[in-house]
């Protein structure tokens, strides 16, 4: 056996008769030997197809080729290991530190027919995951391969479940436990460290096998990032230093909740006042279909084609100046689509902005009864055309906000200016559509006043986009599609980089037997008082679900819990101040502050808010009780200022209530405790 | 460009700059170069989990490495070509032919690591591709790939059913199209040629290509063969020669229906009385649970300890006697298993007959609240103490038969006496199975007279397996589970080379919502007037199902169909005879006699029974009329007697009256009008 070791302190790779190790700041990366080496080459063709963002993703294998023999050539700075699989096959992996000092692996193919790559990092069987993106079914992502490609969430999620069958048969849309908006590869393991992928492609990360993580890449060539630190604390800052941070939100966030409205002025105006008279918190009103409505066999859908429409919303301009002067603000809706048969998609059309196929003519996606064209982001032009679009028909109208949906329907057949091809575009694209809200606001100087909140996101995500709501949950209590799910989400996000995350109050996908039911507002209420923000949804189906207004008690009870929101205020405020500064979300997972409770890592559905509530929203139906467990601290019962330890503990758990603990040494005991008298 | 041709005038190797191509008798079968290889070598480890019967086969791959370079050697009858990836990776494949003539393909990976191979042979977009086995769900089998694995056939089988995903969810045991209890390696295209592959390995056939077929072998090495012919007819005959061919049956069997009857001596006595005293034709009682019964949480199981139970049925042997002189034959059954806690499998673990488990302690499998021991028929000596068993407590008992049941569930990780990996051995198990059976037959001289039928199957069960059935068929009416899969499911074993199928009639598996109605009952008994052997099944939840002796119109229908069956005696025997001098199959597809008719290959649902009757089953629930297909002919319909040519044409169909037409030029015609009197 010959060893070796270079490099810095904390980089140490040692070769033997066989094969390498590698090892940064004391933990292995790599480990290769000509029978289990760590790296494979191949080629395989991409069969994707999608039907409304339902995505069937199958590779057509040419080829895998495992790459036993690795030869290692020393450099200034790192090395060069020079992979083959006889005289065959090659690819080359270059280790070495970036600008920053983070670890650096740069995997390059060789040859050109080669498109795919697999790369096994070392891993301990007892190592935990999490990250990835917005995960809704698993938060430790040890045990399962989880595809990384941004597509609607699904509906129901799960198998075994009528409601996903039922998607299923209709559009393919019922989902998998991976499905997701937002999807990362980027991921934090229990060693304390993070590594992250800068590529784009279609991946697999597969954290099912004890020894190894196994990444595969779509792609010719793969950059890797990783950084380690001593907590898991320090370690997000570092990764939100590589990924980018979001500022904060403007102040009116906290002033209440955004009652999602549609149906023109005067209804928002009715309700507005409803809510109001009933001692309700309102911060805003949210109208998706302030550009108008189209008439189809499923119902309304919000017209396509993004302009104030004077006709459902008469007076709208000079309202939203009432509104605000009233404190409450006026949020619309965009996507990157615009209606084929109208006129902001003719002008695009015409200069050229939108995607094409493959004959070169303009892409028009369906979308139900409906074509879109599809926006060329990668094009600088249109990329600041349609910047320019929301700047004059959203920011100069007088919004304070807007839903800024979609981003994950780009079609791998399509054509792009930037000549990339669409499958390796199609998760970037989330990024590229939030950094063209984010600097619409930049420009306009609206930044810290106006907010857009985005469900697509990607790499980038977390410095361009302002605020991320979970997408459409069932109008359920089902774990992997329903209330419960949004706190995995909510968790995997922040432990992906993204701090800000909040929830339509009462989900939105109404489909089949499925109709929201008072108990399911009002717990899903209870749980967004302790989120950054509170904002509510009528879902796809308005008739069939349990509505804020649908009787006088909902309304009181939403005027409880946005009275808890806003006294909160403070202490919400700063903990999104904390995350704007260090990357420190404000939801996090137990173990972020109970690195040394083995118990705390396992925990999917309580989470910590800030540092001093503990949270476990009751995500079950017919509860009056909850059992949930509490780490190692000094903890008082938010309702009832009963004061106790550690473990598992059974608490009353009426609607109004929600399972909620308090350090009892936190600076803002007296704020908490005020939320008993309300 | 240098070519080069060689071997006999049947046989063509052409090489070329960076290919050949290889050619036999005018079929082009291989097509290499460097850029579309013919042959892939790699490594994957099998990750399969079985669970009653429901296989979950994933495969765990290590690589796939593309054979880019052919190197060709003369040899004296052929050629040897030596494939490789540069340096790194080789195998051999050995083109001659075999001492029949046929073409012989022998493949042979040369790592030892390599246990993986895929072959593509070279393919017309418009071939249609009939075969592999036993398929319900397809009959041309061009467009999908085809897993070979021999298990449970599915509940549903089909992904966008409710049963399906019941099931499914139940014990995935939904299914999917490809599953069955008789996958087989063979299958013949429309160029007029058969490929059929010596291997039991699992295997994936796949021919969704329009240009190759991709043959997968989880194995280190595969032999093909292939032959041509002028007619499909001849193709068959020639298929038959290498596979076998089975016997003619017992002249008993076109007495009249074997009647399914459960409860003991007295019920089917009592059972038997009542439907001959209501005209019907009986030729037997077939009685599963002779050996007693286990009661279990889902009710009665048969006690799989095989031997008579007094006590059920007491009296049996004298009654046997008795019946047989009344021209009514005894069935009964055995599986290959034995319950763990009885003496069958006492006597088989001490005489160490059963498989092992990887500690070489006996492996017992769970059936559902019972376990039983898995006799190893690799083990000669296990083999013909089994053989005995048979011989001595079925044919010794006088039994006319029995159902040969089971087959499918080796589970890969036990151990076998013939040091043979049990996951190559698996899809072997249900030939060997029926082997035993027939040398219990063949060694006491009642070939030809007791009748045993199985439902699983795989190459060598054309010669030992006496006689298929369906397996178990849904009470409903579904296309992939129900009554009309039954027809792909004969058709395309019949062109895999047995020719002697039938089923339950009224269908088996009664389960959740699903209850056997009578008219279901009644088409199906229609239905098997018109195949080689009328027997009926209670199903698995007997009081669920509308039975043969539910009311008396159900009594008079099965005495008409029985007349109707018993009535063609001659005709059957014929064609059953046939099939075992020639391998032409009784149930044929349309092609098989109209060749040139471009609409035949497409027909999956009607058949020709022999060479004159063509039968088209209704199995659409509440149907009075049906329209079928008939190829250029001259055809009588055989209730009305109208004449008519080829097309497509709508008849009455009235229960009783299957739609069935004969050829007007039969030398049949006045045994057919017969009917027309019934």
């Amino acid at each position: 056996m010959t060893s070796q070791q270079t490099g810095s302190d904390d980089l140490e790779l040692i070769e033997q008769n066989d094969g390498f190790t590698l090892t940064w700041q004391q933990r292995l990366i790599l480990r290769h030997t000509a029978q289990a080496p760590c790296l494979w080459a191949g080629a395989g063709e991409a069969d994707i197809a999608m039907f409304r963002g339902n995505f069937s993703i199958k590779d057509k294998l040419n080829e895998k080729i495992a790459l036993t023999n690795a030869s290692v050539t020393k450099q200034r700075t790192g090395w060069t290991i020079h992979f083959t699989r006889g005289d065959a096959v090659s690819a080359t992996l270059i280790i070495d530190t970036d600008a920053a000092g983070r670890l650096q692996l740069r995997l390059q193919n060789e040859a050109s027919s080669h498109n795919r790559i697999w790369l096994r990092l070392a891993a301990q069987p007892e190592d935990h995951i999490y990250g990835c993106g917005e995960q809704f079914s698993c938060f430790d992502l040890r045990g399962k391969p989880f595809p990384l490609w941004t597509s609607e969430q699904g509906v129901g999620r799960n198998k075994q479940s009528y409601v996903t069958w039922l998607a299923d048969c209709k559009e393919n849309a019922g989902g998998d436990y991976y499905w997701t908006f937002f999807p990362q590869p980027t991921f934090v393991s229990t060693q304390k460290y993070y590594c992250h992928v800068d590529n784009s492609c279609y991946m697999n990360f597969d954290f099912s096998a004890p020894e190894f993580h196994e990444l595969a890449f779509w792609e010719d060539n793969a950059t890797l990032r990783f950084e380690c630190a001593q907590t898991y604390v320090a370690l997000l800052e570092k990764l939100t230093n590589l990924l980018g941070r979001q500022p904060e939100l403007p102040d009116w966030v906290y002033d209440g909740v955004t009652l999602g409205i549609q149906g023109g002025t005067e209804v928002c105006q009715q309700k507005l006042e409803t809510m109001r008279n009933g001692g309700v918190k309102v911060n805003g009103i949210w109208a998706q279909d302030w550009s108008g409505i189209r008439m189809t066999s499923f119902g309304k859908r919000v017209m396509w084609n993004w302009k104030w429409n004077g006709e459902l919303y008469p007076q709208l301009a000079e309202r939203i100046q009432q509104w605000n002067r009233e404190g409450v603000q006026f949020l619309s809706y965009i996507n990157p689509y615009v209606a084929s048969d109208r006129d902001l998609c003719a002008e695009a059309a015409k200069r050229g902005y939108l995607t094409k196929d493959a004959q070169g003519k303009d892409y028009h996606v369906e979308f139900g009864e409906f074509y879109a064209g599809v926006i060329d982001l990668t094009n600088p032009e249109a990329y600041d055309w349609y910047k320019g679009v929301i700047k004059q028909n959203l920011i100069a109208l007088g919004c304070g906000g807007w839903m800024a949906d979609f981003g994950e329907y780009l079609p791998t057949d399509t054509f792009l200016h930037n000549g990339v091809s669409a499958e390796i575009m199609h998760n970037a694209w989330p990024a590229l559509w939030a950094k063209c809200n984010y600097e619409a606001l930049e420009e306009t100087g609206k930044l810290g006043e106006v907010l857009f909140f985005m469900r697509a996101g990607y790499t980038g995500s977390q410095k361009h986009s302002l605020m991320m709501w979970a997408g459409d949950q069932n109008v359920d209590w089902s774990l992997d599609d329903g209330l419960a799910s949004v706190v995995p989400a909510a968790l995997s996000l922040a432990m992906s980089g993204h701090g800000l995350h909040h929830s339509d109050i009462g989900g939105y996908t109404t489909l089949f037997d499925m109709k929201r039911s008072k108990e399911l507002l009002l717990r899903w209420c209870d749980f967004s008082a302790f989120t950054p923000m509170m904002r509510t949804h009528e879902g796809n189906r308005p008739g069939d679900n349990w509505q804020f207004d649908s009787d006088a008690q909902t309304i009181a009870h939403f005027a409880r819990m946005t009275t808890v929101f806003t006294t909160l205020k403070p202490y919400i405020k700063q903990a999104v101040a904390q995350n704007a500064k260090s990357g420190l979300p404000v939801m996090r997972p137990l173990f972020l502050h109970y690195e040394n409770d083995p118990r705390a890592y396992t925990i999917k559905y309580q989470y910590l808010f800030g540092r001093d509530l503990l949270v476990a929203p009751v995500y079950e139906e017919g509860r009056r009780d909850w059992t949930l467990y509490l780490p190692q601290d000094s903890w008082v019962n938010l309702w009832t200022g009963e004061e106790c330890g550690g473990g598992e503990i059974t608490v009353n758990a009426p609607l109004g209530q929600p399972p909620v603990f308090y350090r009892a040494q936190s600076e803002w005991a007296s704020l908490f405790n005020a939320l008993r008298l309300i």
